[in-house]
């Protein structure tokens, strides 16, 4: 996919940052250009400020000129998912309840962003509180089509070149699946990997991550923004080197089928299936459940995935919906409506029943990596479907949101001249492990030819 | 302490609001008496609508009369601890930061309160951002002394029967201290006991909890919003009965000094040992570090808990403390300023060390179910210091904390003629077996009879 689209890894241009030779405020004026091309139609923005990005970016130059650049990343400009506060935007999670809403108060990773000198250029689009109803952007690749959800927007920038990377959240399959759809790189970190304080996303499954035009670009600031930030109060956070991983092709990798299999395409299947000869030709073991008892014991498992994601996030999400609710009934859509009525017919006993049954399936899956370096699936059921009333078939992205685990979408795939991903799954808080894998399965699957038919 | 303290149990009145024989409307109107009273000395609200609690409590009362009570605490007048939201009442954090500021949402737990028909008759004064600089309040058993912290309010509006019951939070000893100094009930829940959406303290050993006039209003509340709220997301919350477990003498408890031991009045020290000696006497079986030399390992363990909590809590405190600090860094405590720039001296890898020397700390307490049914030790090195200016030394309080485990203060015993507790520590996701205990533990050494002298 390295033709057609307008993926400009910021990090990329370091040297030349360096140098001199280019710098932050020329290659916003870039993204700027793009953005002013195709935004109209896109719409992967909520809020927007320009004028500020240049200042911001004229400040960030004086720093590569002076060599006090704050980051590695210092300049690159940034999306914000919508669920997650900025002093100077509006936090409006894609909801009319809060248009024109603003705490006044940067979330832990904003705040993280700006003492690394990056520039939000602005708010990206969000499906209604990060859950399904979808928003207003458009996928890149086809305009007809949706960009995935929950984290829209912010796959959609990346991908249409206004922005190299943006930050997303998943909880049930809000960052790898729209990663998929649009063609870019997208990395859910272990549990807790990143701080969300202040982001409006207060399950056990929810996590905060990166879009990006790279790998390197994704793993150097999740890496970066955790240290800054930390992880989630509790946990260990994102460990591993600041600069991204050395590719490490893995020894053995298992290929999960996952309940998604029946509903996946027969094209998208077959991608997958000439991914995995091409890893086996570069000699890497694959098992499966056909070969391994212990994968199809993992392939059982991870079916009740679906029951426990709705479950556990209707119960956990019983406070703040009750709040939404309580604030204008009428504003919410039909989906959060139902979801409040089937959230209060949960008892704590049954919560605690679905905690024991996820511990359960983590468990199990964490068994692999007795035999393997990682997993790779599908991250969806085929390209983005045609219409912009669903955000797609998240049947793929669900178990690496239970299980907590690393993961990445990477763009090998084209079916039918749209992207498709492949979702490779590490192992909890070997998150830079997974990173080495991520990248020499790149490098080895290398990219389909893609034009934007926007 | 029977006599000469205000301590009502609402739940004490439950036959009578059946009946009729009483209201909730003529139970506000008692606790309105004492409130007007005393408050102007004991200053343990931030704000407060009592003209609003009287509309509710005529609510209540209809309720009661129409057998329709929503739950059995119906009418209950209650205080939130002033860093959890309501959307009627500013939430100012004890900050000048805040003054006035408003979220207009109901915290998780203030949801689940209205749900069950309690009058939230206002916000009690915290300590800045919950932690040390102190409020305003007195302690109602003699207002030159502090009525501790950081949930001085709500322990104070207990003890001067203002309200049978409030809500707290307990990060470094935020419960179980100022209800030691103010001679009531206080109930921290094993970690993520009652869901903290909404609530402004963010960090992995900070819990919400109950202070109340009788160890049955306090589990009785927190039992019910751990039900209607749930736990923080990913924890089971409080499981157990509705009612208060039926008291249960432990066969078996540990007597801990804690490195507080040292630090304690000669007079604290003696109080506990005739505890000791009564337990004893009743038939418990007593163990201690002399006795065994798995306690003794316990002792040595927790050492490291004053360390581990500071360094923990500052490096998880950096957001929000940075954006508080970026509001406007003069309004700030000078201790608070202090801590920020402490908590950026840490590093993940420090913070990562600190988390898995705290598993360890947790693990060896842990060993201690196998040969007790709870553990007891003074939650404060003697009774409420003179002066407003510190709310006391924290000693006690720590490692009950950062264990995680739920604990209580019993008001049992008296020094000096001021109220001084018993703190009692039971295991993780125990929390009804050690309500039981605690009863037990309650009937057993009675209560020292104390005049207040306010």
């Amino acid at each position: 996919m390295a033709s057609g689209n307008e993926l400009r890894p910021y990090l990329s241009h370091r040297a030349d940052l360096a140098s001199g030779a280019t710098s932050p405020r020329k290659l916003l004026e870039d993204y700027i250009t793009r953005i002013e091309a195709r935004e109209g139609q896109v719409q992967a923005f909520v809020a927007m400020d320009l004028e500020r990005a240049r200042k911001l970016a004229d400040a960030s130059s004086e720093r590569w000129r002076a060599g006090k650049a704050l980051s590695p990343y210092d300049g690159m400009p940034v999306g914000v998912k919508d669920i997650i506060e900025t002093e100077d935007f509006p936090t409006e999670m894609g909801s009319p309840l809060f248009v024109g809403w603003r705490s006044g108060r940067d979330a832990a990773v904003v705040k993280a962003l700006r003492a690394a000198g990056a520039i939000i250029v602005g708010k990206t689009v969000t499906t209604e509180f990060a859950a399904s109803h979808p928003g207003k952007t458009h996928n890149p690749w086809d305009l007809r089509r949706t960009p995935g959800g929950s984290s829209s927007g912010s796959a959609a920038a990346v991908a249409a070149g206004f922005l190299p990377a943006a930050l997303g959240t998943q909880v049930v399959g809000s960052i790898l699946r729209p990663s998929s759809f649009c063609g870019v790189f997208g990395y859910k970190p272990s549990l807790g990997g990143i701080n969300r304080g202040g982001s409006h996303d207060f399950l056990s499954q929810s996590c905060t991550g990166v879009l990006a035009a790279s790998l390197e670009d994704a793993w150097v600031l999740a890496r970066d923004l955790s240290g800054r930030a930390g992880g989630d109060p509790g946990f260990p956070g994102i460990e591993g080197p600041e600069t991204v991983p050395v590719p490490k092709l893995p020894a053995s990798v298992v290929v999960l089928e996952t309940p998604g299999w029946n509903e996946a395409s027969e094209a998208a299947r077959q991608a997958l299936a000439d991914g995995r000869d091409r890893l086996k030709a570069a000699g890497v073991k694959i098992l499966d459940r056909k070969t391994s008892s212990l994968v199809e014991e993992v392939e059982k498992a991870i079916e009740a995935c679906f029951v426990l994601t709705r479950r556990i996030n209707a119960f956990e999400g019983r406070w703040p919906y009750n709040v939404y609710r309580d604030m204008d009934a009428s504003k919410l859509s039909p989906g959060a409506a139902e979801r409040i009525i089937q959230a209060f017919e949960l008892t704590p006993d049954d919560y605690r029943r679905d905690l024991a049954h996820r511990d359960q399936v983590r468990a199990s899956y964490a068994r692999l990596a007795g035999i393997a370096d990682c997993c790779i699936m599908l991250p969806a059921t085929g390209p983005a479907p045609l219409g912009l009333e669903s955000t797609g078939n998240a049947a793929f992205v669900v178990p690496g949101s239970m299980l907590g685990v690393p993961g990445w979408n990477i763009p090998s795939f084209a079916v039918d001249g749209l992207p498709l991903g492949l979702q490779v799954l590490g192992f909890l808080n070997e998150d830079a492990e997974l990173a080495a894998r991520v990248g020499a399965i790149d490098a080895t699957l290398g990219r389909a030819e893609l034009r934007m038919i926007g």
